[in-house]
């Protein structure tokens, strides 16, 4: 009966729910684990009961624009009251910020592969800790567009690298190691048909180049080195754009390759600041850089409340 | 009688001052600049005036670190009063923060190699901007040791890449380019003669290595993804330890690259949270890795206040 009792809650665990998984056998064997760098613990925090109903995590590089998605994703889904505070969960440090509201956990990653990548790792471990299962994750970001009016909203269909390939580089004990950066093509789908219903703002579906620098690695002229000419950045952001290539970021490739090796349906949507054809220089006006980057909020608020059914 | 003089100070400027030079002609030619992630703008804010007096730069990872810094070196340089709150000069966005007090910078740059680039090709079209001459940029920051105590200083002889080789590699409109990780010699030395007037802890002079990775980069078997084991973990870090590698962080390499190809004198000083070959988490109580972090502080304050003739 035992037996038949655990085959049952395999079957139903098999069918209806996908746990986040690690890809890594040592973490079940550790007394304790410390994420580091959210000041939490395994030995001092109960993951289950802080982070097991969480089903949606977004992310993006600013602290303060993860507080005011949570804030906006709490009234969208009617759940606290208006201008309640959410604590930061990782208050103990200043290396990234985390709130939550109901099943929707907000976390900042600071800007470029490497700071995201520490965030994933112990995000995804916290997550495992925590038993969640059926969990989406997605980043809303700013990039650079290319060929797009600003305040366009960019879908991520895949991630590329600076040389156009859809891989993730990676030196692991001194060895080349090269992970693919898939995402998911149902949830690129969903979304997109959430844009549609929105209908407020330019959403396009495209591929998304993943540098990492914002200067130079991007072909910008206006960096304290830069050894090209206008010339040479125009032919290497058309090369781009003939590519499917609509956006430029910094955290893009190896979010889709860690989320995909950790079983989380993830997408990638960032609104572009500039049209890098015309210039480099970030230099509209602070209101309308505000109204830009909630866009991916708005667009993203409007699926996790249709996903629950309330839309 | 004007070529005289022109030629008087021509000399003047060759024998006596450095001035942060630029490697990129683009920038003196345009009208306005506007430092995106610092929220400053030569159109806006008045840099010769606002930055014209700094020779010394700090940067580190944590914002709330570099704030604790300013105080400490306002109070070791007798500059400000007891308990004076500086307010953070990049108030306006929350990517980076900001302090001064006299001739010294304090800034953050978030972690990582992109992260720590992008603000320093600003930082040092700050300088420019400003005018600044002779001046010393100093990383004060957290590692992982090889074979070191935990709390020991590490001065970087020399920044190394995962595969220990002193180089900065670069994809520069879709090309490889590579850079040379070469660190002020000389500052190296004053930094070392620093730590043994002060000898409050174990210092010593070695190689970096620099990671674009915390986890599986660095070759940690606690991430959220790992397929090796302790075995070959152990391989590679005392192969690192062989190659003179005394710690391990995630900035050194651009930081080297960068100041050098702009004429600034540049050091790295960190200090080691713990000792690789013995473990990967951080796991030591917190005040304990609160005394470690200021020990950088400590000595790069020393070093300052000799600087100045004040020690």
């Amino acid at each position: 009966m035992a037996a038949a009792g655990a085959r049952t809650k395999e079957l139903e665990n098999n069918h209806s729910d996908c746990f986040v998984q690690l890809s890594n056998p040592n973490v079940a064997t550790m007394k304790e684990d410390v994420l580091y760098h959210f000041n939490l613990s395994t030995g001092t925090h109960d993951f289950p009961a802080l982070f097991g109903d969480v089903k949606f995590v977004c992310v993006g590089g600013s602290p303060s624009r993860m507080n005011t998605f949570i804030r906006y994703v709490a009234s969208e889904l009617g759940l606290g009251r208006p201008g309640e505070e959410y604590p930061n969960i990782c208050a103990g440090t200043d290396r990234y910020a985390m709130y939550k509201v109901g099943p929707v956990l907000s976390v900042s990653h600071g800007m470029g592969i490497p700071s995201i990548a520490i965030m994933l790792h112990e995000l995804i471990k916290l997550l495992y800790h925590a038993r969640c299962s059926n969990v989406t994750i997605i980043r809303i970001g700013t990039s650079g567009g290319i060929g797009l009016e600003p305040g366009s909203v960019v879908i991520t269909q895949q991630a590329v690298d600076a040389c156009f390939k859809p891989e993730f580089e990676q030196i692991v004990l001194g060895k080349r190691v090269v992970r693919s950066t898939d995402l998911d093509e149902r949830l690129v789908q969903e979304l997109a048909k959430c844009a549609a219903d929105l209908s407020e703002f330019t959403t396009v579906v495209g591929n998304t180049m993943c540098t990492l620098d914002f200067y130079e690695g991007q072909g910008r002229l206006d960096g304290a080195l830069c050894s090209y000419t206008e010339k040479d950045k125009q032919a290497y952001l058309h090369a781009a754009h003939a590519a499917g290539i609509r956006n430029i970021e910094m955290e893009s490739s190896v979010f889709a390759a860690i989320c995909s090796a950790c079983g989380l349906r993830a997408a990638v949507v960032c609104v572009t600041l500039l049209d890098r054809l015309q210039g480099d220089q970030i230099n509209s006006p602070h209101d309308v850089l505000v109204e830009y980057q909630q866009r991916p909020q708005r667009l993203v608020g409007y699926f996790i409340k249709k996903s629950l059914g309330k839309a």
